[in-house]
């Protein structure tokens, strides 16, 4: 760990890799102000001024923790605007899913940064991120909305229940989960996809008497 | 203002209920520590002594604002609990958007809360009071879903997509609300409520191709 600053030695990406993955669970648990770059360094076992090297500052550090994670979802987007007649509401939700599989705590990053107030430092940069690379992904997916949704149904409140069954899970805090005996890994988030899926498509309680005749209590 | 300590005037049920009614804004934008007793009864207008009259110190205010908050939906379960077989998930995700409908932030403030490391006073307040007031209504709409869900549906995976439908539209940041032209009033839960409800019920999206033969794009 002998890297002196602008002159990185062994495996640079390697290095750029660990301290994104150091620093992403440092900038999920503390706020931002509280992170800082020594400590990145420290968790990840690289000399701090590879930070500078790689990304400037804690801003460009914190940048690059968004843009890898959401790299994933992007590259699913892409995929999607090229036969775009493959995309659905179905598809999102498996990418959103598969996306934070390994980062369950991101959502809750993100919605803690939305809700700063305006002139926070961190919401700035996860603004400009999120105008840059998630709008495209949202106005993809508002076309997706009215051709999939039935005629009678709105679409902003389509748009509502789709976000609430994708992002809620990651945002159930643990204490809550925990007495719902719910643990949010990769097995549980497939399984629940698929039964998302099916929900969005034929719903999941049985027809009321009324809708049928039937009188089973 | 002049009541003193142990010897309120006037109106005293009118003087505790705006003591909550200024305590229960300040304790869902600041964090707990950062709520003074003065500050709340300045913001109720009423005298600073009233508050240990009532409330003995601030954690029994924050206790106060907690079950003055979540009363509507007790009042609901107890209706339910009276006449059981009324009862239905339905029933439940009204009676929440209805109970928070005039509080829209408090399940943001419950989410905080609940996030918080295991010895947080905020935190042991509200567990405390999640056994004696929420637990029971928990296991009443755990007997729900089995009944109302139809047999090849995981009752887990159920009551994820349930509690997202109700939750997170009071999660959902401010900032991101506001992209998606979203704004959580009366009206807007009164409608989400039927269109869950109908999405719980029926599934929102068109039958796909495979489904019925047609080939729609």
């Amino acid at each position: 760990m002998s890297a002196k600053p602008g002159r990185p030695v062994g495996k640079e990406s390697d290095a750029r890799k660990r301290l994104i993955d150091a620093a992403r669970p440092l900038f999920i648990q503390l706020t931002y102000d509280k992170v800082s770059t020594r400590r990145v360094a420290e968790s990840a076992g690289v000399n701090v001024a590879l930070i500078r090297y790689y990304f400037s500052n804690k801003a460009g550090l914190f940048e690059a923790v968004i843009q890898d994670t959401i790299a994933p979802m992007q590259a699913a987007l892409q995929a999607d605007r090229e036969h775009y007649g493959a995309a659905s509401m179905a598809d999102v939700l498996k990418a959103y899913y598969r996306c934070m599989a390994p980062h369950p705590d991101f959502p809750r990053l993100v919605a803690r940064v939305m809700n700063e107030d305006d002139n926070s430092a961190e919401r700035k940069i996860f603004e400009s991120h999120f105008r840059r690379y998630v709008r495209p992904f949202e106005r993809h997916f508002l076309r997706l909305i009215p051709n999939e949704i039935r005629d009678n149904i709105d679409p902003d409140l389509a748009r509502m229940s789709f976000m609430s069954l994708m992002v809620f899970p990651f945002l159930l805090p643990k204490a809550m989960a925990a007495i719902h005996n719910i643990h949010i890994d990769e097995d549980f988030l497939e399984r629940l996809a698929d039964h998302n899926i099916a929900l969005l498509k034929y719903g999941m309680l049985h027809p009321a008497p009324a809708d049928n005749g039937d009188l089973n209590p």
